[in-house]
């Protein structure tokens, strides 16, 4: 049986090589043609050396293949993309390009006219949990950002359930990978070690994604959502801590009202392979390297508020893994196909 | 002129250790005393190889002198301090015992019984920007919890101002060593490195000094604080972001009411050596092994929320250092003498 | 087709649950039983939430089993291993019990006389690269310590063809989780990260393990070796740097001879699956998670000495992995299987 | 008394901004100038925020002083120096460009000819230990690099002493720091992080510097020296292992002769406030931001080396505070003045 044929734009960036380092355990599909930004010509092996066993070249432009992720950064994804789409290509695009569904929403936060406002609508935004029937039709998956998925999945039930105000905070800590593999000071390795700061505090640019998915969940009422990034000194992982006030009477501030939020969790994310509602509170290293999503979710008894922790690696559910998810679903794989392996211990 | 002598009882837990290592720097005082758990009768160096210098024999008991600092956990602070109080010894109390001003409080974080409830309303909480002309006067000091000192000063300002309502979140991140010397598997290094979460959910025993403190600032109105503390990959350092929505009508949800929360701060801290209102957000390497506490409020202005976060370095501003800013002033010294070194960076 | 059921003795370790993680990827073979030293009756999951995709309990002793893996510490291993032996059972031991071909040294090295001396001579040293034959053909698999895996692969070639003097330095770096899971000062996050150290100069105890090994290469002429392992603050990864004069008249120091010492590796290991002699000094990471040892031979020019630098991942081919190779050859699977992931990077 | 008012020349890298926080201690110091390469006209403290306190401007060329610090990297270094030291004012180099006393050695391991060879013999190497009263008269000092510190200093009194054979390997762990605030790939965050690598290994431009100063200690004997670098991820610190047969016929290889060997350490370094001959191998961290080099020898008693381990904070001694070291010789202070700091721990 042939094996569909696989082109990854940009293989040299955190996120693609991490498509790449996970597509080579899968077993129905074959890399055959990879992309960098400034190293067309060049062994794949000579400059990515964990790459080396792929044995290819570094093409100049994408090959021919039936499925091509993009891990361009933003406005350089949607220029590789946009011609592929029109022949017909499938695509999952790693960039921010095609999350959000209002042009205009592109335009303030992304400094840029989006080039194909007609493609936000058919783009789908790929958190299978959320979407899964869309993504298996999709021709355009518009893959998550990191910190976006990790919000999302530990929000979407209670806001879907209602359970909690419109009032919303996540507070979101990010191992360094996530800042990608283009040099600076605030990711050279002296500065960043041994240090934690939060950034973008004016407003990162994840913000109305987290927005537009919880709205679509609950479009009855207008969310107010405060979203703070933090870097700390770790490769990968984010932890997301969630804090929402609790509806009124939808649930009893109580051990026993936390038992039940948390089998509202269970119950949602019933039959997932890789969202695990936990019963203690989860750390980023048990989800390292998989793609695993670790929630958990309690009540603070003495102010009434939700908090839901939510664990991710970054680069995979948060990135590489969780488009090849959506790959599995475009191409009628079984979901997890590739994706099987257990967190990296210690 | 003959020095001040000190006595540090446990001096070898990593609070005691940076007491006597800050201490050396003092011209003021020499250590005359140091006990330890389970060493007595050993050399201070060969136990603590990094304070050989001091040339000291470990004691059983504290020697006497003319200060003591108590580094022992809770319970056997109380226990070791409570008759050199009554000696009439001026202490320095880096546990929890006498940090709550209620003894019921205690026995309901601490499951104990207060030794010496009668000494709770005569100890001092030792944050000295809010209690400084107290300490000054104090026999004995409750040195404030490394967590607590970050996130009352965070928040100090605009509880006092009457600018935010009474709906607090505290979102902190500590680096390791704040959980001591102690073995556990939580902070094993390689269960602890790469990895980063959220402890103590269900309620952290700082949560109570941070409401006595805050709630001090404006006693009309009950203050609902959520307080949230992790772990993350770091020897030192505490980041501490701070979340309140604006009180109605007191200040503009725009750049212009920042700018006005931050002058409210600056005014607020004037003068002080050691707490820093800064233009960015600040990063706990900034105040590395140093005494400084840096704060950077901010307004989101998409949800009209205060963020404020603050950076310390758990074991000088979080301890340490705190305690002997405490001694100057007792002692009538100058409040920063012995604590002029910069951050060490990188 | 039914699969291989395998136990895995003391899967509580760094070691036991790396086998039990790899393992989970191999598609020939379940894990039917695993035991602990003191969880006995837990869920797996419990203990180590990384394998709770393992479900599974944690047993007393291991059930009924076609090969078994013991990761228990030496001695404890043995006396686990040596009944199962007398049963017929396949075994392979990652501990050091049966590694050392005289008993003697067992005793010198270990402080404890063996307690089955006639398995020494049964026991194969579990290095695939210079026993496959008979670990394809051995009961019980005495799998090599993880700086010896490093050691040995980086200087066999050498030894074996003679081009080096009898004199040879091995300075080895490692990753803390190379101490274990059990709790020590020197393992505790705040007191090994920002530090590197040299330990046991009196002699470690994987040197005879290098000795035995490089010594068979070389019957002629007695070897002497000096083995320095240091501790680094990472959680994974042996870095070994080795060094040795050149024989005379054997390689001509210069560039030439440098490039026929790389030729004279490569053809050691041509064909192997996971020995890779590389062009450029390797770094750990390019082996992190993986089976791979990357191997870079140089001449130092200036001095006519051989510099052989090698990278494993202390846990995978220095331990899990190898052991997983040795099981394939064992059970006549091809020796790469379970084994395919690529390194994980960053 | 007035103050000696220094100058710092690009005090914008690692080295020069722990110049001037160490300097900050030193009461008979004032800086009056700081120049940087690219920040010339903004403030101090907005370009590094820890040194904020300073309150100055960075200059576009450094101001009058009594005595220059110059923190460049070579070549641009003798570029700013060489004026300077011709209108003679004092000059500690930082860089490399002094330290070599031959200039065809200049000339072959940094690729560019000497601008100033007539100033070769005049300059100084700056260690205090091995050269301190021609340090106190030097107009121009030549401050060591990171490594050869550490090697220097570890290796020196057996040298001295004629206990070794003229073969010695230096194997050095550095943390990132030492390769300087430039950002490249090999420091980036999520590539030095869980990495260790060796690197230079045709040669690394300190080890002339090592085998030059080791060399006149015992000119009768051409050392054949290896030194190789190795970079591991901590942001301070190098631990220096060294290697080196006995000589025949002066130590035996015995505990005893072990024992010596110790004693002669100490001897030799007999008074000395900032070396160290420590019983048990030291760690890194015990010389953590203080001027402190740590030193163990020992002899591995199976083969009749000597084995030395030191440990220096790549910055302070092996940089900015051995420079301070330096200029208090230069102007007649005690020589640990503002030096007395204790090592950072944990």
């Amino acid at each position: 049986m042939s094996l569909t044929r696989i082109a990854v734009i940009n293989i040299t960036g955190y996120i693609g090589a991490e498509v790449a380092r996970l597509l080579c355990r899968h077993p129905k599909v074959e890399i055959v043609s990879v992309t960098g930004r400034t190293e067309a010509g060049k062994r794949l092996g000579s400059v990515m050396p964990h790459l080396s066993q792929l044995d290819l070249m570094i093409d100049p432009a994408p090959g021919e293949a039936d499925l091509v992720f993009s891990a361009l950064p933003h406005n350089a994804s949607a220029e590789a993309i946009v011609p592929l789409v029109a022949k017909g290509v499938r695509v999952i695009d790693l960039s921010a390009d095609f999350r959000l569904k209002r042009a205009e929403q592109y335009q303030q936060w992304y400094d840029h006219t989006h080039p194909a406002p007609e493609l936000l609508q058919k783009a789908i935004y790929g958190i299978p949990e959320l979407h899964r029937s869309e993504v298996a039709k999709a021709q355009l998956v518009a893959n998550p950002g990191c910190y976006p998925t990790g919000a999302i999945l530990a929000l979407a039930p209670a806001v879907k359930a209602g359970i909690i105000k419109a009032d919303i905070i996540v507070d979101s800590k990010s191992g360094v990978s996530g800042a990608g593999r283009a040099l600076t000071l605030a990711t050279h390795y002296a500065e960043a070690n041994e240090n934690a700061s939060a950034y973008s505090m004016a407003g990162h640019r994840h913000l109305p994604e987290i927005v537009q998915e919880l709205q679509a969940l609950q479009p009855g009422e207008t969310l107010a959502v405060t979203f703070q990034p933090h870097l700390i000194p770790m490769t990968r992982g984010i932890l997301s801590t969630c804090y929402a006030p609790l509806a009124e009477g939808k649930v009893a501030v109580s051990q026993r009202g936390a038992a039940e939020v948390q089998q509202l969790y269970r119950d949602f994310y019933k039959g997932e392979t890789f969202v695990k509602v936990v019963d203690t509170p989860p750390q980023t290293k048990q989800a390292w390297g998989s793609n695993l999503c670790l929630i958990h979710p309690t009540i603070d008894l003495r102010t009434g508020r939700l908090i839901v922790v939510s664990c991710i690696d970054n680069l995979v559910k948060g990135g590489a893994g969780q488009a090849i998810q959506n790959m599995n679903l475009m191409l009628g794989f079984p979901e997890a196909m590739g994706l099987e392996g257990l967190p990296v211990y210690p």
